[in-house]
Formats: structure tokens, sequence, C-alpha cells
């Protein structure tokens, strides 16, 4: 077979560029910086949001969508979260064929527009919790784009929840941590993340506690995949989000807030993908089940029994696509099918159906069985269950054995050359964490020994993960 | 009862924006002409996206997601476009700190930059068609906003099509017309459109057809509910959407979009909207039946009676509300059901339960009937079938007796004081139709004495709905 992608191992930014273009994932927008999302990506995107928003549902948040466009005053009023986002900004300066009176800003995040809104919203404690979700587009320019992981505009969720105490806000925002992306990331994406704490230096504008879901990527650099922030009474300061107690007292809200975005589709890519393309969990997979016509016969009995296959296929419930383009070499096909990933193809072609059979070809071990035509949908059912399952353990595998446990921080900018370290917290510190900044190794965040998230950074015997991380 | 809004013949305007502040479906953004959708309304606007989704993919489009800034010069590619939309233009002019070497627009609709991918993706006519579709937000700068019908920033799909030949992109422009946006409005949304064509004067700016659905309202105006364009090769030159046919030609594509909004949910107000509120047609209500507890006894006989009825509905496949807030007084929570229009509620309570009841309110005949709880489930069932049409049927006898046949551009003027007038297209023309336009009164679509939709139109003997409008 030709070389269709740079090896991984050659150049790993390469491949994933590659990957993206075979695959026909994504593309770059006119203006630098910007995505399309190619209908092959975005139905992957589809499917996650889907999940995802039934996660979120069942935790009880409703969605909502607020505007795109929030007053620039809004970001003045909490002095942390305007730092934070300042240079990344996209200022609307003209509307209407006019100079406008006051510029506006693309959205960031919404954290702003919402805590207007909550204040409006939220009088009695009767009001609370209040549980909001948007599904939107943000803007954050970006000097040094990547496609999916460091885009102008990307699409996300952002939940946004107001509490009557601290408890309560920490409840949620542990809730969402684990409950919907710790589980949607496990379960879905086949994604091993770890689950931890941000350090001070890393924590998001605003918050007082900020967790993270990491995953190791096929480099062995990390990403962040998602993040939940507690951010104490901040914003509801900041917002004058109060509502009268039980004992009709005037109280501040306690807020949260949440996001995971088409970032995660750059992690499912690095996570997962190989030297052939991508591979999609089943899981996930827009098309699970692909089946191609290998060559037609004059007869017809190939299309027909290609077609009864994909109609059986979809009666139990598998998503298929169908591949009849015989007019293309089936070798390009077949090459098209592994690069854009989907878990079983199933080829059908005149010389193994005149024995019977069909050949059933697994993307994720890698193997082609003839299996009879009878038993074709058994044999799909059970490899999407089996290499959703092998596709995490594998990842999995790496991440422990490119985990490396040291003691000291030099030890550990060392270890992030060609992996993570986890040191004890005590032996880094903030001198620590600024010294492998300087290196380009971050402390991707802090759990307890057992692995558990800290509820602060200041309990004993933490642990810290450090990494290179996109 | 008291007044909660203000009657429709008092003052339709302002009984619409009580109707969105007391059913807490919207308000008003702090930048202005925006909107925040708020849960009880974007959940309407959900199930809206969802059904009309699957009729779009039906029709064999793919979504994809393309960026919200786009390079000013685009727009300047399609001379008829850029004079369409430039004075509704959002211009960012500084991103990431610095002012922009080029301004960059807002998109007030993806035309352009998808034209421009379609140029890339698009070699051979093995291509085409090329179906896409995009759930976005769009900005188009309103100097008179009101909430969904008119508003700075609104979401929407907007379809985009390349074909080989122009009789394709007719067969595709008008199945979205029919079989995606027509039925989804009859069906779903129990609005019984009229659906023709544009007159030259009030086409999409840049199409060559365009097809219009437009509902009548509460007040006998009419909304635009959605809109299919023919673009024929305007697009396709302007962005070299080039194909070599299959004898080896090149020739220029032939485009179509097509969009609708959250437009819709204005009209889906003001089309069923009463003096106690909303009233959603049951196929699309978040809500289908909502089940109140009156007040509680003691005994707890009501909360699990409440409680299993619940259960019942669900697993009937019934979308049901649950409201046991029995510290609010009952009236108060009765009179808030009203105002979200939930179709179907069933009101528990401990002197009906004695005797083995329970009521089953209807809102859209407005009947109150106590029902054997054991029944409970088939009534609802019924009930929400039956209602769904009787919307339907409510909103035909208004169209069809607020509709006047007149027969010069004066008597229609005139007649659209109160209603909408049927003229023949002959007797109005582009002259007459700059008279009506003088009056405030506006040519809606051009229709075949059929109620078909013409092919152009000089066709002979063509029928001109005129009317005031939204």
């Amino acid at each position: 077979m030709a070389r269709v992608l740079t090896p991984r191992s050659e150049d790993f930014p390469r491949w994933y560029q590659d990957v993206i273009a075979k695959a026909e994932l994504a593309d770059n927008g006119p203006v630098r910086g910007t995505m399309v999302i190619r209908p092959a990506g975005y139905a992957i995107w589809e499917r996650m949001q889907s999940d995802m928003d039934n996660r979120i549902k069942a935790a009880g948040a409703q969605n909502a969508y607020f505007p795109l466009f929030i007053p620039e005053n809004y970001l003045r009023r909490e002095a942390e979260h305007v730092e934070g986002f300042s240079p990344e900004l996209a200022v609307v300066t003209h509307g209407g064929g006019k100079q406008l009176a006051e510029p506006i800003v693309v959205r960031p995040t919404s954290e702003t527009v919402i805590g207007e809104f909550m204040a409006k919203w939220i009088s009695s404690y009767r009001d609370l919790p209040l549980l909001l979700n948007q599904w939107a587009n943000v803007v954050r320019w970006e000097l040094r784009p990547r496609l999916f992981l460091r885009t102008s505009e990307f699409l996300w969720q952002e939940g946004h929840t107001a509490h009557a105490s601290e408890a309560d806000a920490h409840a949620y925002a542990r809730g969402i941590l684990h409950d919907v992306y710790e589980d949607f990331m496990r379960q879905m994406l086949a994604i091993p993340v770890v689950v931890g704490r941000k350090t001070v230096r890393e924590r998001f504008a605003g918050a007082t506690s900020t967790y993270t879901l990491e995953g190791m990527m096929g480099d062995a650099k990390a990403l962040q995949m998602g993040t939940s922030h507690e951010l104490g009474q901040n914003f509801a300061k900041a917002f004058d989000i109060v509502y009268s107690s039980a004992e009709g007292r005037q109280e501040h809200a306690w807020t949260t807030s949440w996001g995971t975005s088409t970032r995660m589709l750059g992690g499912l890519i690095m996570c997962h993908g190989d030297d052939n393309g991508l591979r999609v969990p089943p899981r996930i997979a827009p098309i699970q089940a692909h089946v191609m016509i290998v060559k037609a016969d004059p007869a017809g009995d190939v299309v027909s029994a290609a077609a009864k296959l994909r109609d059986a296929l979809r009666d139990a419930g598998i998503r298929v696509g169908f591949d009849d383009r015989v007019d293309t070499p089936f070798g390009r096909r077949a090459v098209d099918a592994e690069l854009k990933g989907y878990p079983v193809r199933i080829e059908v072609g005149p010389r193994d159906l005149a024995e019977g059979n069909v050949v059933v070809v697994r993307r994720i071990p890698g193997t082609k069985t003839p299996t009879p035509v009878a038993d074709a949908v058994s044999a799909v059912t059970a490899a999407l269950e089996a290499d959703q399952q092998a596709l995490y353990d594998e990842a999995l595998a790496r991440r422990q054995s490119l985990t490396a446990d040291v003691s000291s921080v030099d030890e550990a900018i060392e270890a992030a050359a060609t992996g993570w370290a986890r040191v004890p917290w005590a032996a880094v510190g903030t001198e620590g964490e600024a010294k492998a900044n300087a290196e380009g190794v971050t402390v991707r965040c802090l759990t307890r020994a057992d692995g558990s998230v800290p509820r602060s950074e200041d309990e004993p015997d933490l642990v810290a993960y450090l990494a290179r991380a996109y």
C-alpha cells in the first residue's frame, strides 16, 4: 500500500494535519485561525454533542442561548476574568454601516452575560439551583492556530450554574466532572483521562477551583479535554447574583462553570489514530459498519447481497455506511475507509460470496476474517463491542507505560521529554512549577495518592502530573 | 382570573411581548437587538431543530460547520449579494489586541464562504450533487428589533447545494420547500402556510428564484416562515464552482440555498397564542402533558397517584412535566401552565381522587374533564392527537375567512388592512407592487390558480397574495 500519511514516528504534527486533510475532517477557514468542519468531522461532533447533551440534561441542566455579542464593559467587572481574556478578544466596532458608540466583544465565553441574567432571574432560594447550559461558538484570537486544538473560533458547550451554598456548588461541579465528562470520555471516546485539580497558576481566570480531565495523545503529550470550575462568589459579587435565603437574608449565590469543545475531536484523532488514519471508537462512530462492494457481478448477486446485509445491520441497530462506487478502484476505496476509521467494514465481492462469505475487516485490531453471510451481523455486533474496549485498553496501556514515577522537578522535566511524570507535589511547589514551565513543561493536574481529586492544593501527599501539552 | 396579558384585540404587539416575557421564552440581550432564548423557549427550538434536522438528512444533505468570520472581500464578489447585505453587517476591526489589516465581517449568511469551499471540493460531475447544511448563528444589524422576528443575531439552518444542471437544482430547491419545510410547518407546527414564489422585487439578493412559505398570524399579518432559493450559476461564477462533465467539459455548477430560523418560534406564538398565553402544538411541545398536584393530602395518596400517572404517561411515550410545588398557590401555577401552553394538564387533587378521578384540562379546546385515573393515559393520548389537528384547522379557518378575493391593487390594499388579499398578478404587476409597497403592503408570493408554485412570474393567470407583514 502506498504511503498515504506521514508516519507518526517521523513527524507527529504533520501526521495529524495529514489525517485531518485526508480523512476530510476539517479545513482552514479563510480568516486566519478559523476552521471549516467538514461533514465527516461534523458527524462525529454531532454524535458527541448528542450523547453529552443527554448526560447534561440528566444532571438537571436546561439548555438556553445567550448572545454572541457582549458589551465590552461586562468583561471588566470581574478583574481577573478580563485579564485572562483581553489579549484574545475579537472586537466589533461597526454595525449597520455606522461606528458603534461602545465597542462590542465577540464572546470568548459567556460567564459575564449569563451572570447578568442570573442576577435578573434569581430572587429567592426557591430559584436555586439555576442550572443552565448552552451549545455555542466562541472566539479567542489564536496566534498559533491548529485545527480542532486551537482555533480562533470553536464550538463548545458551556454550563453555568448558581447555588445556595458552596457545598452545593462544589458537589455540582464535581458531578459534572465525573458523571458527565469523565464517564463520557471513558465510555464513549475510549480515552482513559486522568482527572485532577489545576494549580493556582493554571486555574481559570476568576475561579476558586478548576478541575480538569487530561488525556495522553499518541505522541505522549497531554491534552486538556475539558474543565469544570467553582467560581466561589466572585462572579456573583461582580454581577450581583443575590438571593433571599429561607431565613430572609440577602446572600450571594455560589456559581460554577464547565465546558468541553471541538477540541475533543483533536483528542480523539491524536489518541486513537494510527499510521493508516483515524480509528473512531465504535460507540461514537457515525458509521460503525461500512458495507463495501468489491466488484459487481453481471448477475447482480453481489449488489443485492450487500444491500440485504446493509438492511440487516441497520435493523440490528447498527449505523451503516454503503459504498457501491464500483467505478472507483477498490484499493483506493479501502485506503479511504482506513483513513476515515470506520470501526468495521464488510467487503462483499463475487469470489467470497460464491463460497457464501463476506470479509469482515476490523479497523482497530486490524483483522480480516472471511465470515459466512448468515453470521455477519452477529460478528459485527461482537466486534464493535470488543473493539470499543480494545481501544480504551490500548490507550490505557500506553498512558501507564509512558508515565514515570519520579521524585524531583528535574527528573520530571526530563521524563516529560518522552512521556508524563508523576511526582510528589511537595517536591514541586510553585517554584518548581515555574522552573518546569520555563522548560515548556506544565503541571497538568494534582491528584491524591489514590487518584481521587483533591479539595485544595494544600492537602498533604498530593501527586502532580507534569507533561508537555497541546 | 386576573388579567395576565394584554388582550390581543387591544394591542397585538404588546400581547406578543407579554407572552414572551410571562411564558419566559426570551429576553432582550444587553447589546441592542440581541436576544437571550430562555430554557422554555429554547426547548421548543430544540424540538424544531431535531425534527427538521431529520428531514434535512432524509433529503440527503450532510451537516457541516463554516466559520463565523468572513473576509470582507468575499461579500463583494457577488454584486447583488453585497448590495443586499452591506447595511446589515457587523464588522470586526480588532483581534488579539491589534487592529486587523483587513476588516472581517460577522456572517449575515454563509453563501460566500460555502461557495469558496464548494469550489475547492468539487472537481468532477462525480462530486455532484454536493448537499450541505449548517446550524449556526448569523448577524444582521437590526434597527427595529423584535424578539424572535427580527433580532441582530438569530439562530438558523442554512442549506447550500451544488448541482450539475439547472433542472437538478430546481428539483432540489423545490423538494426542500415542500417535503422539508411545508410538511414540517403543517405537520409539526400546525401552521397552514401558503407556498409560492417571490416577485423579483422580493427575491433574495443573487437568486434567480426565491420560494417562500407564508403563515397568517393572529392579527392577520403575514410572516415569512422560510425560503428556498435557486441561485442559478451566479454564485458558481462569482466563486468559480466548476466541474468537469462526463463529456470532459468544464461547466459551472448550479447552486441553491434555503433557510429557516428562530423566527419560526415567533410564528408559532403569533399563529396559535390566545389571550391566556401560548398554545404549543402537541407534536412540537417539549412538555405534552403536565401533571400537577393541586393539594397534597396527609396520607400522601395524591403525590403517589400523581407520580404513578407521570410514569404511566412517560411509558406511553408522552413527554411529561411534573409540578409538585404545593407551597405555591394552585391558581398561580394553573395560570403559569396556561401561559406556557402545555397542550394537556392533568390536575391531581384529593377531592377528585377520592372519587377515582383526575381532571384532564385541554389547553387548545379549553375543556376540563374529570376522568377516571385508569383512563387518563388514553384520554391524554387521544387529546394530543385531536388537538394537533384542531390547532391546524383553527388556523386554516382563520386564514380562509380573512383572505379576500379582489380584482385590483386598490382593493387589495384596502383588504390588507384586515387580512390578506388574493388578486390576479396581471392586475398588479411591478407598478401595482410599488404602489402597494408605498402603503406598507407587500406581495407575499405568487401562486398558480390551483395553488401550486409557478416556475416563473411570467406564467399566465398567476395569483398574488398581498398583505401587511412582519
